[in-house]
């Protein structure tokens, strides 16, 4: 079966606070670094999953997405997904 | 003064154990998901700067990412930068 890497993206919603983000821009501040006009932080998912093909990959990596690696009620998250050029069957 | 946007991509070391990415790993088997190779979390950090070029907004966001957001023992990071066309000044 064909592997097929994947990256998930999860982020915050706009309308839900980051205090860790807040404490790294103010740390930020401190270390001289100015300008900073937003800073939020996400989880970035790296994935490689084996599937008959690229939409049984996709099904998968979104349920994945939706039911574990994001929390819905604060949480959007993006899929990409590529295919890995393996010689092996 | 330019805007910049940037996203700092920090994952683990491929050498350092992740804890959170196994358990996540085993929960999607019992989900029924398949065929996950590899399942590493690690952090995205959106980030809106102000500079006078890029540059300079590259210098304080490699400082950034190296003091702050990332741990240089165990993690890795990565840097992308894109100018936002704003119409004021």
């Amino acid at each position: 079966m064909p592997n097929f890497n994947a990256k998930v993206q999860v982020s915050l919603r706009t309308s839900v606070l980051d205090p860790a983000g807040e404490a790294t821009k103010s740390a930020a501040n401190k270390l001289g670094i100015k300008g900073l006009n937003k800073l939020r932080i996400g989880k970035a998912i790296d994935i490689e999953i084996e599937a008959s093909d690229f939409e049984d990959a996709k099904t998968q990596l979104e349920l994945l997405s939706d039911r574990l690696l994001a929390n819905p009620v604060i949480e959007d998250w993006t899929l990409e997904i590529s295919p890995v050029d393996s010689s092996n069957t």
